[in-house]
């Protein structure tokens, strides 16, 4: 049997901040059958998870010398990869079965052809919505997790700060840092959403960026005592005035540079000088890392969403057709949590 | 009995280079007792420890909202402290006694009046020669010590960048890394200081950073495959190209940032995508932060300098009125290792 199979690429490698015109929708005849004797596999998906760090991968540059796969390069024309839930469709691997549910990097498109590398995890339950498994018990669970837990390693009554606050990672890493006994403030780049992580999500204060007309202020006035965990999502100037507000031994997990993304002129110029004298630690890290703590993860995140503890923020699209405006708009602050495009039930 | 003391001071705040116009050699009668039921000590300084930090704590403005000793701002026309080697020569303390050899912050002076709390050891040994307790077997020891086997973490093989070589911590770094099985290239600033280093110290390479134009495409040169521990001693573009030349895990000491120290517009602005993407960390840290770990310093160094397997570098002016030159001369590139004022045998 052979379908339609529509799927999104990029016109040309895109430079600054991307816009809708810079993607097409295209569609190809694909065939829902695995040829005898391959181990393919058909999926048809049906979350994708919409992340800011895909801009460097559409930049005619390579990102960075490392050939993780967060840093390939898409080539244009395409279809472009990414973290995926989908059904097996048909399958010529005896590991997975139809009607699987699969979760793993596959394209951007309605049906994906898969090759077993290719799958991350079969979900065996059906306990919790299955987009989770591409936000909270996924990528963006993790990174929030294992930067905050594993590399800030918090202390009751800490301060912490939390940039891009309302985002996919950033409201999971205020929401444990409130578990933690910790003070948290974090920003966002609208009043919406700062009245969202105090009212909806507990922080004990936010402000909205676009503001404050000096972040060293802004942060002195947030943390007169100083900071000591700052979960950075942006980078450039807010990174700045972090570091220039941390407190003895703090630590700085970098998550994101969202700031940078689009324009490489706005890069962070610390004073190292801090660094020294206040010991900072500044450590950059990707999800993909912490392998060995997946289990704890998993185990701790499931209790926390079965008592209630913690809240699921997800803003969900619907269609192959939305994924331009999905994408564009996490440059343009359009999202609260999670950003997600639903294919099918 | 009463002498003349001379001591150090500076004219106003410095900012920017320093100059020996900037300082002043003054005088002042000063005891050799002490007053009775005081439990003050008088010191006779044998070294004084010429160190660069200095000049942070010479500028108008505080160079780190911390309280730290290292970055007290130093007032104009008091003396300066500083880590000095004397020996007792009265003591209202019953904890010491004429003749014994005290380290600890004393003034930039012929003699110093100490409180018990300024005194960090009495030595009790007499096997290496006294002015190594301010260079290998001090400060400048610990901080290559810690910053490169307690926080780099070597292992065989790694490949080692060192910035400012030649200098007191430095030097020592890339012996300890060549000590460690590890691959190390160091820069400095003059051929002398090169030659130095790869014919004298066993530098695997070594180049003279002044000569270079790009010093990314230098990097690229010495370490065609990356690099795994970068220990700073200099910030500004160096430690920008060093960050984009970072493996994958790579770890940035810093030490120092001796190239931002006189000129704040030469701040580094590293590529935060890199530091994300090849999970780096930097780590800023001081000498004085590592306590638990000293035994274990002295009796690893000490035993490195009985077998000969360190050399011990270092550069000694003599007399008081040295001090402004050998200060200044810091900031020139002057000293091959440790830079020591003599004032009494």
């Amino acid at each position: 049997m052979e379908v339609t199979n529509k799927y999104i690429v990029i016109k040309h490698h895109i430079e600054g901040a991307p816009k809708e015109s810079h993607f097409e929708l295209k569609t190809e005849a694909f065939a829902l059958s695995v040829e005898p004797g391959s181990d393919d596999i058909i999926v048809k998906n049906l979350y994708i998870a919409i992340d800011p760090y895909h801009i460097n991968r559409m930049k005619s540059y390579s990102a960075s010398q490392n050939s993780i796969i967060q840093a390939t390069q898409i080539t244009p024309g395409e279809a472009i990869d990414g973290s995926v839930i989908g059904k097996v469709v048909a399958s010529g691997n005896a590991k997975f079965q139809k009607d699987d549910v699969v979760m793993g990097r596959f394209t951007w498109a309605e049906y994906s052809l898969v090759k077993e590398e290719s799958i991350l995890h079969k979900l065996e339950s059906s306990e919790f919505p299955l987009s989770y498994y591409l936000g909270v018990l996924g990528p963006s669970g993790i990174a929030a997790y294992m930067g905050f837990f594993k590399f800030c390693r918090p202390q009751n009554g800490e301060k912490v700060f939390v940039s891009a606050a309302s985002g996919s990672v950033g409201n999971l890493v205020g929401q444990y840092a409130k578990l933690s006994g910790c003070y948290v403030v974090g920003c966002a780049g609208s009043q919406r959403k700062v009245a969202f992580l105090k009212e909806k999500l507990g922080f004990d204060d936010a402000f909205n960026y676009k503001e404050e007309t000096d972040l060293n202020s802004t942060l002195i006035r947030y943390f007169p005592d100083g900071i000591d965990m700052y979960f950075d999502n942006v980078g450039g100037e807010m990174l700045e005035a972090a570091i220039a507000n941390m407190k003895a031994f703090g630590r700085v997990a970098v998550c994101g540079v969202i700031s940078e993304y689009t324009d490489a002129g706005k890069r962070a110029s610390p004073n190292m000088l801090d660094i020294v004298y206040k010991r900072i630690t500044i450590r950059g890290f990707l999800s993909v890392d912490f392998a060995n703590d997946f289990a704890d993860f998993l185990a701790e995140t499931s209790d926390c969403l079965r008592t209630g503890k913690l809240q699921v923020i997800e803003d969900i699209s619907s269609g192959m057709e939305s994924i331009p405006s999905a994408f564009v708009g996490l440059f343009n602050g359009d999202n609260i949590g999670k950003k997600l495009v639903k294919l099918s039930s």
